[in-house]
């Protein structure tokens, strides 16, 4: 198999995914593609200057070894390390140390080309003696400021999407992702701490538990979308502003981005409930089903705020029409009022000689009186139709 | 497996299940849950000052003991109890107890984080010697006053979510829910007076019944919307007011959260139909097809009465238009008609020196006579039009 | 099993099946029954005064007895009839005749149970020696008058749906109804003058042409309301009145209503199809397979006639639109034409004592002039842009 | 099995297949059906007076016999004839005559039933010597004229649906179609001129080859409906009309109702490939998965065109809001400017005795300028605005 | 079999294929073939003068002989080629040749057909010793701009899609497309140098390749539509003109055809993953599946963007209501303030003999400053109601 070589490096701006325009097309992650041949090792996400990571983190059940920015070799020795190995590799835009790793482990170079190519679907493969599993890690963009919720749709984090790839092998765990940071410190600690299972068992549930802070991290996100959506229904309701649409939509294709990323995860957990391999025992199928469960859970609220928010589109178009007809009815009520009275003032603004009304001097006070009592009757007759 | 130290205790305020937010996102129970190591029996529910009670009801053809606020220590001596034993367990917030009940009877780690893990899809699982059933429980907030469905849109009492769980072993039932107080007591007083057949038969017949009764409870509170959704068609055309699409979206997002919630529930009855397992006994598999029918019924209606929701948004939307070409129609009738006449008094009111009109003595009667034959010909047009 | 005691009895008032509220929620029917064990015969539809009527039809092929309004007894003892016997039971609501032949006849008590129990999902259950069907009877509320199509929108008789539960046994069928009044007469009259096969053949055959003639009720039904839908266009394009939409929303209504209870009967009629049971002869065959194609059109035309209901809300919603447009054009055009002219009059009603223009002769005429120019300016000016 | 005597025979008018109403419910064919015996050989079609004729084209690979308007034992007779028999029966209201060839050819009474039963569901039945296909098959009113498309909106020809009934025996295919007049010239031109291999093969192919010619008239069809639906954009964009969403809900109904009639063909076609059959040849098989495709395509289209329709009345609506922007732009350009003015012409038309500003001379000429100065900013300010 | 006279030649005009028209119907492709015997292999497509070129590229692992413009032999006698040979036709117009390859191929008459006849929908047809795949090639009207997308939807390059026919055989490929120029280039480039796996491995990996670039170039479609559907977005919220449902509606349409057109691609690849071939080799299929992966994600963003869509109708829907909301305010306001002024004017400019008012010096400026007042007091109340 051909490996062209990977003269991909570096750039100048380190420009964050952009999530919004993922949304609306494939970007730029496919187009430079085009004309490749498959299995082609070309990373196509933003370009970057900051360098490459590696981190690894062996343990058992009775030690820990971690290390944080290793070289490359720290990191092929893993494959023979005693206990299960999780080599982390911050950073996908340097090829190079994606085909080290990969020739190294063993992976088929569609895997290659898929750990660079950022445009991926969520998906799993078995391989003879390795799992890949590509999944779309979400999270807000100031992951800080998570509990002030005070007003999420002025303020609206953006959603950024991270593509993650595992793969899983008999005692080790290959773990990519774009950009330093993730959403496994979790994971760390409980190795460190030695808390719930983690320690005692392989790397298969290692990679359940990545798999399952991921998708806890997709009800964050699920929770911001709620609250946005939330804000917004309290903005329509204090008055429609023009913006609001505009927000409706934006929270809309954020959720369908989001469904798009979640839904193939059901069907890699099932995959993954089913899974018949080497690197994947038996005791671990239970929380796999567990996490199925909370997948699936994913994928009910997702539909649920797409049908709330399609009812917030009425609930704003409806706004409008009854904002519109209050202004219609200060117009209506002002002209009824006014436009007959003008016109009975312009009546005796005229000039003919022979208006006999003119002359009878209470004329003008009873005029007067009428018009009072016209306007009157009229307020009346719109408070009793509910106009006022 | 590791079980973390339970130092969940009871806090201060005990606000009730939070409907109308659950249906919104995964609020905060499932963000409490992030990092957790899977099977750690943390309870996410809202944090609850009432001390959990226990109670126990035994029975067999031929006796009943019914034990009320029992200890920990009774409840774990029901497992070797000779009829069946229908442990029921108010409040899920104290750990300890859910963990001390959950080793004795043997309950896997994961259904004891669900247990107490307020946010759960339901579901249905079989273990070797239990299966394990989670269920949402429906009611309204003042289920006393269900009768007075005299203006239920103005009423409106709130939609409650509760979790229930229920682990069916060979002659025991745990039965946990959020709260004190249930829907349970036609079942139990079946049992007291020996109505129906559940006396004389297992805990599968029993956790039958509760399912079925739960399910009962989903058509009073659909009977509710039903209530809600008239009540909302009637202010509709009663003459639409500001808050009605508001109201509205209401009913629809409780119609979301319920069918997210009962959609399941006909999947648990479809394999708990099939179920093969020596708690499941053959002779009660009618009534679950029985309650199956029920469980169908109750997603026609939620689809139908969603189906009627859209079609009162169209409604509302379409009166809203129809008001505002009333307004429309008021003022061009008062318009079309004094416009021209207020110009024609414009007209006589000007000061040129030379008007022979306003010279001649009839032009003013004539004048009136032209105007009110001119308003009465567009009334008489706007009348054949059926704009009046 | 337990039997209640079945103190139920006839009251006061007889109200008809209310159709559209059923349409709504589970009505009062469900409500009744939360807490009853099941199996309990508790009817829950409208009470009723007038009493069960029983009558026997029991032929061959060589022969006929038909004896209505029998006692009990005699229906009980057509169980040994040699020839088929069709037992009508018109009336459900003294649950101690249906006790009475349920356990005589040997039916289940969740078959009792639901035969008296008008809320039922349409089935179709098979037993040991008899099949249970359950189905809704559509009809119109004045079924006399249905030729008189004259003006179906103003008219507009209210949809009646009526419980039927048909229980075939060897040689016998039980056919439970509501109300007095069905749809069978066809039947019954083909029977008495040997037309057809059905006097050669067994009760699977009798069943099959009594579902049979409730499907073709079912085309019946939505000619009437392809009727409506037709009448109610007619009211839109003639001129929207007010009462359209929700005229519109009523027959979206009837429309959903109809396919939830005509949904399950293309699943009964697919079982009766495969059926594998004593009483159910291989010949009925061919004549199910073709009942099945009758009821997928009429669910066919359903989802045709809802996809044409919601294109008329469509007409509707531009119909006001248009009449919106209409109506402000009026506006526009007087004012466009009126409100510049009454300024120019304002103009030389003006009191300066320096005004030139007011002295000259020519100005009065030359003023008028200029306005009627002006004015059929504006007049040619609408004209070509289509506004009058 | 019994036949009722058939006395159904030919009345008064000959009225078209009213396409539109039969979109709109069962029409008048279902009802004529209720309570007849399954098997009932009762035309329920539009009467007709014109008589029923036969042809018969019987064919090997080396000889054609054709005869026209032959009489029913001819007919007959080609049961037993040496090569396929093509029977061709225009008309079907003479119920006689299809049994007759019913009962000699051996036809199921259903199917004698069906083919006289206008309002079938396509469908495709094997019995043991004969296969029975019922389709719709589609033409425009006036088939002259089909390349006249100059304004299809406007001439808009009647869509037609015609029921065509197959029955395809070993060596004799029985075709029956309500009216003369039918869209097989091109199957017949084939096998007089031995074009293609139609000559050379059974009835089944030649079954395939009739199918096949009626799929490719619903692409005559469906291109009809695209040239209505660019029209109807046409008017949309040329300024909407009052009539515009009648014709865009004339042809969604259409597009309903061909959906209704197409959907069932590709299940046909797909039970045709995998039919089991002694009247049915393996090599065939290609051909019949052809046409498969075609269906499919068939069913594309008017899924797609059915996309279409909804955009346009979208286009529709946001058309009609242009407009009434458009027409409130002028009436508030005109309102603006004017009203402000003629309230200061009113100021100076007061008749106050100390209104000192009146007695200046050059108020009047600076009123005028302060005036055209107001009005020209304002239209300065609206063209800024892009209001003009 | 029998093939017609392959009269069909180029002729006259040479329009491009009409992509939106093929969107609203099966435009003239279909019509031309009713009546065809099926088989007959005859053009649909528009009429072409630029003559048909033949190319040939015959490679292995060790030499490339690539041949373009080659003459009808030199194509027929690559059958023989002893490594795989790639022939490319240009122009499916001329029957001739594609019957002269498909006889000396040994095409099935029915694939001959398919290729030249341009309305096929994607499929994939295995035969005994050839696999027959069609696919739409989508491409912008003028790709060599495809850099510039500055402003997508005012530029709009029109989509196009030409049908591209591959026919597999052991060490052949045959390729027809409508027109010259194709998107294989980078293939060929591969090819040329070596570049990849291509070299190595059978037409079976060719087919995999070309197939590949063509999704890939779905993706660049794709991401014009994403842009278009921006720009729409800015249109819209920049002022929504007079057009922009009209584009909108386009882009809906392009989506729609390119939804059909992709839509069976998938099961192609699914298909292609699963065959069971002797011209399949066992080491494509993971490629297969990784094209399979594409195809999935190419629908999964068409799905989304006709989401985006939907709701960009939305947005326009609400901007114009928004729009007209603006509009009526400031016709509100001024007519609010204006109106009842110029009635006060009106009444002293009345002309009766008893009007104490205008005899007091004080009244003027008084009324000057009443009305001032009033003015600004109505301005203060718009501005707290936010109107202004």
């Amino acid at each position: 198999m051909a490996h062209p070589p990977s003269s991909e490096s570096a750039s100048s701006d380190s420009t964050p995914p952009d999530f919004t325009s993922s949304a609306l097309g494939p970007s730029a992650h496919q187009r430079q593609r085009v004309g490749l041949p498959p299995g082609a090792v070309v990373f196509t996400g933003h370009e970057k200057t900051a360098p490459v990571t590696l981190s690894v983190l062996n343990y058992a059940e009775d030690y820990v070894h971690e290390a944080t920015d290793v070289s490359i070799d720290t990191a092929l020795q893993q494959r023979d390390a005693p206990g299960p190995s999780w080599i982390n590799i911050d950073g996908i835009h340097d090829v190079a140390i994606v085909q080290a790793l990969g020739d190294h482990f063993g992976l088929h170079p569609l895997i290659q080309e898929a750990i660079v190519h950022t445009g991926q679907r969520p998906k799993l493969e078995v391989y003879d003696d390795h799992v890949y599993i590509v999944l779309k890690m979400l999270s807000l963009s100031s992951p800080g400021d998570l509990d002030s919720d005070d007003d999420p749709a002025a303020y609206a984090p953006q959603l950024q999407a991270e593509q993650v790839s595992l793969v899983v092998g008999a005692n080790w765990l290959l773990c990519f992702h774009e950009d330093p940071g993730d959403v496994f410190d979790p994971v760390r600690e409980r190795i460190r701490s030695r808390l719930g299972r983690v320690r005692k068992v392989g790397t298969d549930y290692l990679a359940y538990a990545l798999v399952d802070v991921i998708i806890d991290h997709y009800f964050i996100v699920l929770e911001h979308l709620g609250n946005r959506i939330e804000a917004l229904e309290d903005d329509v309701l204090a008055g429609a502003a023009t913006g609001t649409q505009e927000k409706i939509n934006a929270v809309r294709r954020d959720l369908v981005t989001m469904r798009r990323m979640t839904w193939p995860v059901r069907e890699i957990l099932s995959q993954m409930e089913r899974l018949e391999s080497d690197v994947w025992s038996e005791e671990t199928r239970p929380f796999v089903r567990d996490a199925y469960d909370h997948a699936v859970q994913v994928l009910d609220l997702v539909e649920s705020l797409r049908d709330v928010v399609g009812g917030l589109t009425d609930l704003y178009m409806t706004s409008l029409s009854n904002r519109m007809n209050e202004i219609m009815k200060v117009l209506t009520i002002i002209g009824t009022i006014f436009i007959p009275l003008t016109f009975v003032a312009g009546i005796y603004g005229m000039n003919f000689d022979y208006m006999p009304e003119l002359r009878i001097w209470w004329m003008y006070p009873t005029m007067w009186a009428v018009m009072i009592a016209t306007a009157g009757g009229l307020l009346l007759y719109f408070r009793r139709n509910d106009w006022i």
